[in-house]
C-alpha cells in the first residue's frame, strides 16, 4: 500500500476528525489545503516559499500536464517531483474535470473522452486507463480515477447514467494501474444532489476498495448549503480508516463547513488566483489592495498575520506593486493568501484536538465577516 | 560627507579600481554592478533574494516613482527604502533620461522640461531643483543630477551647448540639495563623443566639486568601440578621490571594459529584462531558453553558475515555464542573470586583487564566445 491514513481522533462538538496520511513522500496533517500547482509550478511561488507556509502537499494537473510539457518527457526528467524540485507528496487529478469543462471541445463515449486541446487544436484521447497511465509516468503519491463530473444542475436520470458510468472507469482505473505500492489511487463518489444516487455511487465506488476517496462533483455552482447537505449525507457513508478528499474546494467557510462535515483533504486554485488578482483573504474578511483606501495604509495587509507579505511590507507598498503592475505584488499576495489558508487549517486541526471546532468556527466568522 | 569612496588598489594590467564606497545603508565593494528597481522593486525580486545573490546596491528611478506613487508618499512611509524593505544603498537617477526619451510629449527649456505622463498624459515640470526635492523625499544614498542626456549622432553645436546647460543645471541641483550629510549628490559629466567637449564637461562638473561622478551620455546607440574610446579620454579627467559611474552598461563585454578604463559603478535593466524574456547570460554565451534543443535536456542553464537556479532546475523545466507562461519561469531567469553579473564582477574584483584583468577578461571571452 502506498498510504496509510491514522485518524488521531474525532471532534466532539463535530464530525471533523484529525488524522496523518502517510505517504511515500512524507507525512501529512490532516485535514489539509492542498495548493494547487496546475502546471507543474503554483504559480509565481518555488519550492522553497511552499514550505516556508507550511504547505504539506500539493496538486497538479493531469490534462495540463499531459498536453505540455508531455507526461513522457515528465518521466524522463524522473518524475514530478524531480521535475518540478518538490520532495514532498503531489496529488494529480486525473483529467475528468477539465476535459468535461472544454464545452463543444469534446465528445464523450463509453470508451472515454476525445477532445481538442486548448493549446493549439490538436486532436486527443483520454480514457480512464490513459489518464492512470499519464499519472503513473508522473509518479504522484496520490492519483485520481477518470471520472465524469456531472455539472449542476442535471437531471436524476442524466446524474445516474453518469455516476453508473464513472463506477465503470473506476474500475478499469484500478485495473490500469500499475504502481499500486509507490501511489494511491483515489475513487471519486459522484451522484450530484441526489441523495439515493450519492448512495449508490458510494456502495459502488468503495466496493472496488480504493484507498482513499473523493467527492466529486461539488462546487460546480449549486449554492453552498447544498453542497453542505450533500456532505452531510455523503461522509457518513465513507469508510472512516480511508482519507476523505472533497475537489474544488477553498473559501475559508467551505473549508470549515467542509471539515464539520468529515474531510480531510481540499484543493482549489481559488486563494492563488484572487492573489493574483489583487484581493487578499485576512482575519477581518477580504481586502480589495487596488482600493484608493489603501493608498497611505502603512499597515500590514492582516494585523494578525505572521506571513512574510505582512511581516515586511504595507498596504500601501501593495498597492503601489498592483497599480505598477509588479509581479512582486502578486507574489506577496498569493503568499499571504496560501499562508492564510494553511494557517487556518492547522487552527482547525487544533481546535479538533481541542474538542472546539463550532466554537472556533463562531470566532473565526465573527472576525471574518461570515453570517452563521 | 554622506559617502567616503577608499581606493584600495590599481590593476597594474590595466587602469581597473578595486575600492571600497562607505554609505549611510553601508559599504560597497566596487567595482559593482547595480541591479535596476525602476518602481521601488527589482522586478520579479525580492530584497532577501537580491541580498542571496550579493547584490550591494540597487537602483531605482526619481521619474517614475515621482508619477507613481509619488515621492512625497514615499516620503511619509519613512523613505524609499523603508517603504520597499531594502536596508542596503540605494542610488536614484535624476528622471533626466527618462524625461528626454518622451520625445514629443516632451518640453526643453533652461528652466526645466515639461512633460506628459506616459501614464494618463497629464502635465509636468521637473527642473533641476524638483528632481533633487524628489530625491530628497525618497531619501536614496546617491542622488544624480538633473542633467541634459545629448542624443546620438548629435552635431559639436548641439552637444557643446547641452553640456553647458548641463553645468548650469548641476550647480542649481548641488544648491537645492538639502541634505547633504546623509545623501550625496553626483555630477554628470557630458560631452557626448567629442574629446573636447568631454574635457570641457568635465572641468566644468568638476569645479563644482561632488563627491561622485557619472559619465552620461555612453550606450545611447553608438558603437561599443566608440564608447570604450570615450571613456579612455575621460576618467582619467575624474578625480581619484571619487567614484566613477557609467550610467545604463550592463553587458558582460561592456563590464570589463568598463571596468579596465576605470569605471567603479555600473547599471542596467538588460540582465533582468532579457531574463523575463527567457535569455540567459551563461559561462557559455548566451542561452534562449525556449529553443526546442533544449527540450530534453536536463543539465543546468550555466553548469559553472552555483545560483539557485543552476542548482535546482533544468533546462528542460525552465523552458516548460516559459513555454507555459508561468510567473516562476522568469523570476528563475532573472535571478540567474544578475547572479551571473554580480559573480562577474566578484571575479573582475578578484582579478583586480590579483592584477591580472586583461587575463582574466581572455579566459572569460573564450568561453563566452566575444571576439577580442
Amino acid at each position: 500500500m502506498a498510504i496509510k491514513y491514522e485518524l488521531i481522533k474525532t471532534c466532539k462538538q463535530s464530525g471533523a476528525r484529525l488524522g496523518r496520511l502517510h505517504t511515500p513522500h512524507g507525512v501529512i496533517e490532516t485535514p489539509i489545503f492542498m495548493p494547487v500547482g496546475t502546471q507543474a509550478t503554483v504559480k509565481s511561488m518555488t519550492p522553497e516559499e511552499l514550505k516556508d507556509i507550511n504547505s504539506q502537499i500539493i496538486l497538479s494537473n493531469t490534462y495540463h500536464l499531459y498536453l505540455r510539457p508531455g507526461h513522457k518527457l515528465i518521466e524522463k526528467a524522473g518524475g514530478l517531483h524531480k521535475f518540478m524540485n518538490w520532495d514532498k507528496p503531489i496529488l494529480t487529478d486525473s483529467g475528468g474535470f477539465q476535459v468535461f469543462s472544454l464545452g463543444p471541445l469534446r465528445k464523450i463515449s463509453e470508451e472515454g473522452v476525445e477532445f481538442r486541446s486548448h493549446l493549439d487544436g490538436s486532436k486527443h484521447f483520454i480514457s480512464p486507463e490513459k489518464a492512470v497511465e499519464i499519472q503513473n509516468s508522473l509518479g504522484s503519491d496520490i492519483m485520481m480515477a477518470f471520472d465524469e463530473c456531472a455539472p449542476y444542475p442535471a437531471d436524476h436520470d442524466y446524474v445516474k447514467k453518469s455516476l453508473e458510468r464513472t463506477t465503470r472507469w473506476a474500475k478499469r482505473c484500478k485495473d490500469a494501474h500499475e504502481n499500486t505500492d509507490k501511489q494511491a489511487l483515489f475513487g471519486i463518489i459522484q451522484g450530484g444532489m441526489y441523495k439515493d444516487l450519492r448512495e449508490q455511487s458510494a456502495k459502488e465506488i468503495i466496493d472496488l476498495d480504493f484507498p482513499g476517496y473523493s467527492v466529486g462533483g461539488l462546487s460546480v455552482g449549486e449554492p453552498k448549503d447544498l453542497m453542505y447537505e450533500v456532505l452531510e449525507y455523503t461522509t457518513p457513508l465513507m469508510p472512516k480508516d480511508k482519507p476523505r478528499y472533497l475537489m474544488g474546494v477553498g473559501s475559508p467557510d467551505d473549508l470549515i463547513e467542509g471539515v464539520i462535515r468529515g474531510i480531510d483533504m481540499f484543493d482549489c486554485v481559488l486563494p492563488s488566483r484572487i492573489g493574483r488578482n489583487g484581493t487578499a483573504m485576512t482575519s477581518q474578511g477580504k481586502v480589495v489592495i487596488k482600493n484608493a483606501k489603501h493608498k497611505e495604509s502603512f499597515e500590514p495587509l492582516d494585523p494578525e498575520c505572521d506571513c512574510y507579505t505582512c511581516k515586511n511590507y504595507s498596504r500601501s507598498y501593495l498597492r503601489h506593486l498592483f497599480k505598477a503592475n509588479e509581479i512582486l505584488g502578486l507574489r506577496l499576495l498569493t503568499n499571504h493568501n496560501l499562508y492564510f489558508l494553511l494557517n487556518l487549517m492547522k487552527e482547525v486541526r487544533q481546535a479538533i484536538m481541542d474538542d472546539r471546532l463550532l466554537d472556533y468556527r463562531k470566532e473565526f466568522f465573527l472576525k471574518y465577516g461570515y453570517e452563521l
